[in-house]
């Protein structure tokens, strides 16, 4: 595990999206954005049960990540990872909520929605550029 | 080839960064943020010869993109695309200009950096959602 910089631990902080790449099971890349925090400097992405995403990493650990400043699209980091632990609800849930104060800034909870299990992916960073 | 969305469209033409996807030789993903135009629906995407983007592209002509407004970042658009073709300098040249016109709102060229040639990658959208 590689140590994040001052950089890109102030740009994981703040409330910036994350450009998370994972690779389908055919070997296609595939990006979308995620909210993010971190738990000393292990990455933390919420998602939901059975988006490509989470299929994605739980086949393939190995991730990128790329965080731009919302304020300032030229200041980022670009971080290469791997999926350490996958952890389910009901710790996932209260993340999710915790994520959404972070974005939304707001107390309020983030909705359910029927049958949605979410899940977060504890991630290393194993390269920061 | 698919078409483009007239929402994909629209962030595209303006002066937002794409987060571009690529896959390492290792198969693992790579993303960093990369400015864009579009040609009717083909995507265009200008590196550095050599880079690590470039590289990946030549090699596996697969890619994604993921583009939100910079004013709205819950404004955006994911794409799956393919490399449909390669061109060098000094229509490279040319295109770099006009991308740092478009994202710095400069007649000024992009700086010339001795040894560097840029390259486009014309990417065709297979998927967008």
């Amino acid at each position: 595990m590689a140590e994040l910089t001052d950089k890109a631990r102030a740009l994981i902080d703040a409330p910036n999206l994350a450009f998370l790449a994972t690779v389908d099971p055919d070997g296609s890349p595939q990006v979308s954005p995620v909210w993010i925090d971190r738990d000393g400097d292990t990455i933390r992405v919420n998602t939901a049960e059975g988006r490509v995403k989470d299929r994605n990493m739980r086949r393939q650990p190995r991730v990128a990540l790329s965080i731009a400043d919302r304020d300032d699209l030229y200041t980022k980091v670009d971080i290469r990872g791997r999926v350490a632990a996958i952890v389910d609800e009901p710790e996932a849930r209260e993340h999710i909520n915790t994520l959404n104060r972070k974005y939304h800034d707001t107390d309020e909870l983030y909705p359910e929605r029927p049958g949605e299990q979410r899940v977060i992916f504890l991630i290393e960073p194993q390269r920061v550029s």
